[in-house]
């Protein structure tokens, strides 16, 4: 007879069936009950443990269902062999707070790239939207298209043909739940190679693209971005560029030099260029230029990547991707089983939020809001330092601008110095992934999206404060 | 002076400036203004256009600014060097109707699984909780955190730890759109390798796994899962399981095969097991079986996987992974920078769901009414045709059951005949990757989740129809 102990409360919330189960199941797997060993009848247990009969029938139940003891016909049941190898470690009841992800101290104003202005977003219309979605259209809680709802990707195409020159039909957009996802869905899709990717620039599409099997290759930009000596050099067969606005300098890429690219993409075959086009519907002094892919066309050798991040909010999930029509076949084989990672509520809500002309209005109101927002910054930043002594530069286009001192005593003092007083910057070393040594000095990177405009004078008061004796 | 032509419509809704803007670019592209050359001045352009000067000085002054010409002062405006070297293909304004992916026949009754009884869903308090958050809560436009938000991992930590004895902190917990997604990432993180996959299973699993550098490795599943013998025959560091309930064929894995699985993957080092729990909410005939996570701990060698396409709604995409503790620095190391995949609002609804309770009661109601809906389908097909003439497996858990027609003439036929009466079905070989001769023939699988109750009736009618004479 095997021996048993039990530790049983009667009057705890959690049933003495489930009790029995767990003490049996712990001494099962600490070996304790060993295998082969066979239970003592469900009767003379019940009786020893003062329960009902059920109740150590329903315990048994359990343990054979999940395959600690057999049942043998007419003789009983016995223990399987599931004793553990592994130590047991439980999780305290209370788990100890572990190391999430690094934070950084809060700042009254924080001029990372990345965030938006909250206020402009169109909570009435998308809200109204999105109630009449969920209470009308029950069907969007099944699986949609796996490239994204065909209704969207039609009004996806039109819009980026009107605003950003894109040549493609709706059967070549992917819509996916960020341009990270879709970066990496890309990468795989070139099966590896190696890339030719800006420098300075976007750290984390590199990390991406390595993530991916992409090797990558820095390659310093000149006043037109992305060179093709460099990429030539760099041996790559592929090259990821922002050509409206390059991140962070703000460089727009002359056609020239577009056509260079292409020229360099069309040389091979396999070359592909990925187009990034984070935030080009912010330029200010005259419409966005338009995409490289447009240059290239329908079937020509880019890839288009844009993202609803900047023009919505970053917290909703939308972006799509634009492939070559040649393209298209392989991605289907790569990827065609693969559901979509976008809400059918939030991709139908962004279709009739184009459909109904909501976004053009919403977007023409952001890029007025920002472009009053950064003349409102430049003009207090030069009239506080005075014009030689902050050089404001990247100012056509995008959510950010860069800010050269040039009597500063280095970007880490800059930054922590204003860090000192509340505010939160980054230095265009950051974005420098090689050859450091060719970032200019004294620059950081003001991101102004999230600013209230009332904040603007009392942000210059700060910057004044920290970097003015300088 | 260089040769241009014009193709102007005064009266068109496009300006004229990007009228002669276009036409600029067009001559420029193909070459017929080449490189080096000098514009005519604005002046004379706009007498011989007869349009105002302003009108010219835009048009150059945009293609200045991308490149298309190069100003230089006292001399006037030059042609960059941008002539094609691709041949230019427009798109045809109606583009051709191109092959999208493969849509299948729609058919009355649609038993391939994967959808859900859209009628289930929380409409009333998931609208509420989305609506109350879209006005409240503007903050959630912004960026979260990266792993998901805390609020929301801490109450996944707890929904787990109840009903799927799963044994984590939220920091463990990634949350993402999809578990295609998230698999995709475990898969970057074991940084490729070898992986056992249970064969029959999941074909849609193996391509993720593949797309993302793991090989994989079949392996014949026997009366208790995957059999740990193939796994070490494959020479595989990884193994992709269903334990709760193997798809398609329903086996639940015995604690004693868990237990073996856990003692091959802890002989080594880099050894891991992924756990897709895809859908053990939904087991009938008892509790759920814990989690193979549990039995190895927040730190033993298991990545758990799970979704809520089941529970709540395909559309919406939201799933969850459970890292081991020692994977976490590597995962930070990684995937730190990428931005959530799942959009705020619908983490914040999830959490509040989960928090207030909901989210059980839900459960509860779904797995009572997909109970009532597969016994009544059991039956009424075994008194249709007969219980020998049916014979119906993989009831205990899950959305769907197999179904095997002894006297059938093959499973090709049985899905074919179905379709011609309306029933759309899935057999049993799909989901065999490798020696499709073990799959028993005469085998289909029905997923019943979105067959509603009152349809069962004629669907058996149909099938019998279908398949009677057989």
């Amino acid at each position: 007879m095997v021996d048993l102990t039990f530790d049983l409360e009667p009057g705890s919330e959690k049933p003495l069936y489930e009790q029995i189960y767990d003490n049996l199941v712990r001494q099962i797997r600490s070996g304790s009950l060993r295998a082969g060993e066979r239970m003592p009848g469900k009767r003379s247990l019940a009786t020893e443990l003062s329960v009902a009969v059920n109740t150590v029938d329903t315990a048994y139940q359990m343990l054979v269902a999940e395959g600690y003891l057999e049942a043998r016909e007419r003789s009983g049941f016995f223990v399987q062999e599931v004793a553990d190898t592994l130590p047991q470690r439980e999780l305290p009841a209370a788990a100890p707070a572990v190391r999430e992800s690094r934070t950084e101290t809060p700042a009254a104003f924080d001029l990372t790239t990345g965030g938006v202005d909250t206020t402009l977003f169109p909570f009435r219309t998308w809200g109204r939207i999105q109630k009449e979605l969920l209470y009308a259209s029950p069907e969007l809680l099944n699986h949609g298209h796996r490239q994204g709802d065909p209704e969207l990707r039609e009004a996806l195409a039109g819009y980026l043909r009107s605003y950003r020159g894109v040549k493609c039909g709706a059967e070549q957009i992917v819509v996916g739940a960020g341009v990270e996802y879709l970066l990496g869905l890309a990468s795989q899709l070139l099966r590896g190679g190696t890339a030719a990717i800006e420098n300075p620039g976007y750290v984390r599409s590199r990390t991406i693209l390595e993530n991916n099997g992409v090797r990558c290759r820095c390659v310093d930009i000149d006043t037109a971005g992305l060179p093709p000596e460099g990429v030539e050099e760099a041996g790559a067969n592929i090259c990821y560029v922002t050509p409206s606005h390059h991140f962070p300098t703000g460089v727009t890429m002359p056609a020239w030099r577009r056509s260079q690219l292409l020229r360099w993409a069309s040389e091979r075959p396999g070359r592909y260029i990925l187009e990034d086009d984070y935030d080009a519907e912010f330029r200010f002094d005259m419409r966005p230029v338009p995409s490289l892919q447009g240059m290239a066309g329908p079937d020509g050798p880019v890839i288009y990547l844009c993202t609803f991040s900047k023009s919505l909010a970053p917290s909703i999930r939308i972006a799509c991707m634009v492939l070559p029509m040649k393209l298209m076949d392989s991605y289907r084989e790569s990827f065609g089983s693969y559901a979509n990672t976008v809400s059918r509520f939030e991709q139908q809500t962004l279709y009739r939020f184009l459909r109904d002309g909501h976004f053009t209005r919403h977007l023409a109101r952001m890029r007025s809001v920002y472009k009053s927002r950064m003349l409102s910054l430049i003009s207090c930043l030069e009239s506080g330092f005075g014009k030689e002594k902050i050089i404001l530069g990247g100012t056509h286009t995008g959510l950010h601008l860069l800010a050269t001192l040039p009597e500063g005593t280095g970007e880490a003092e800059l930054i922590s110095r204003a860090l000192d007083k509340g505010v939160r910057l980054r230095g265009l070393h950051e974005y420098y992934m090689e050859r450091r040594e060719a970032c200019p000095d004294n620059t950081v990177v003001l991101g102004y999206a999230s600013l209230p405009d009332e904040n603007v004078p009392e942000l210059t008061r700060r910057l004044l404060d920290a970097w003015g004796k300088l």
